[in-house]
């Protein structure tokens, strides 16, 4: 029981490290998360964070799976109950943006921004972040070929095309938002996504746009 | 006529230096460009260095305007003698997209590079980078609007939207060929674009579509 009870009580302090630990990460960059710095963000010693993350790598690698975590409970899991492709489509492309829209990191998109730095970085952080990010392209795509599957988009689009297309948007939207402080290029990308989608073939997004 | 060979000398050097520094920073970080870095990188001794630049941040600011020269030279100027707006606009999307696709600088656009870097660090280098990406798309909106005052693109189609949709294109061509060093990223991008000014109704890209 009190051994259970010390565990958990590292695992919640554990849990609050590593989100400040995405947090600082978006701000000064994953190679600034050293360990010393970490602590003095948290208020540890330095020894006390060296009992949770045995090495600056470590802290890396488990800041960037806080914050898949993050997104996965945040963008991925409300999209799993979608009724088809394009449903899925269009709550991917939302959770996204919703996500940027309330500044979940100060930085804007950890992936984005945490990739922007590491990609001339070869190494494991950069292979996970890359990992992640064609997961998230491999998961636009399932989407459109579904909604193609069932008549909804035209089966003449090039899915791998159209998942460029809406990623570009969402891609811009957090870059120009990082800087801007403004929901305007939010706006923009969604716009921009639900006329491309219309072209492809979705009605639904047409009728919604005639009914807004 | 002996000082005058010696600060040509001086320019020459400082203009090589600068290079290797604009390469530099979009690897390493134009936070990683110190003098002392840079010194090692070039050859130099520090004090031969800290000669050309007085401080850390007088060579990233010095880093960041040869980048600007090289950009203007091989984006900007080619689209200067352009015979309208739209064709101005083509020459803009072509330049910027040759311009990633001979590896410029090795960490891709150096302007997209420095600025996901120093986004959320205030100060002279973010806000030269700021105010340059302003510019870019100061200029593909004037082409755009252009190109509506000579008939070309629809009356009705937001400039400042579209702009962002073009933007959107050329900025994650940079982001996925940086990462994955194929072509296909770029060839997306040439697509998404023609095929939306296609859809704003220029029928030159239209036509050349299907003569291609």
């Amino acid at each position: 029981m009190r051994q259970r009870r010390r565990r958990s009580d590292g695992e919640r302090s554990r849990a609050a490290i590593l989100e400040e630990a995405t947090r600082l990460a978006t701000v000064e960059g994953i190679d600034g998360l050293s360990i010393g710095r970490l602590a003095a963000a948290v208020g540890m010693s330095k020894s006390g964070l060296f009992a949770h993350f045995g090495s600056k790598e470590e802290l890396q690698l488990a800041t960037v799976d806080a914050a898949i975590e993050l997104f996965d409970r945040l963008v991925l899991q409300p999209a799993a109950g979608a009724s088809g492709g394009v449903d899925r489509l269009h709550r991917l492309v939302a959770g996204y943006l919703h996500y940027l829209e309330v500044d979940t990191f100060p930085g804007g998109c950890f992936f984005a921004s945490v990739l922007a730095e590491t990609d001339m970085q070869p190494g494991p952080v950069r292979d996970r972040l890359v990992a992640f990010l064609g997961d998230w392209l491999r998961r636009l795509e399932a989407a459109i070929r579904d909604a193609q599957a069932d008549g909804v988009l035209d089966a003449g689009e090039d899915p791998a095309q159209l998942t460029f297309e809406i990623e570009a948007a969402l891609f811009l939207a957090n870059a120009q938002h990082v800087v801007a402080r403004t929901t305007e290029p939010i706006d923009r990308a969604r716009a921009a996504i639900d006329r491309r989608l219309v072209a492809a073939g979705d009605i639904r997004t047409s009728r919604g746009e005639e009914a807004g």
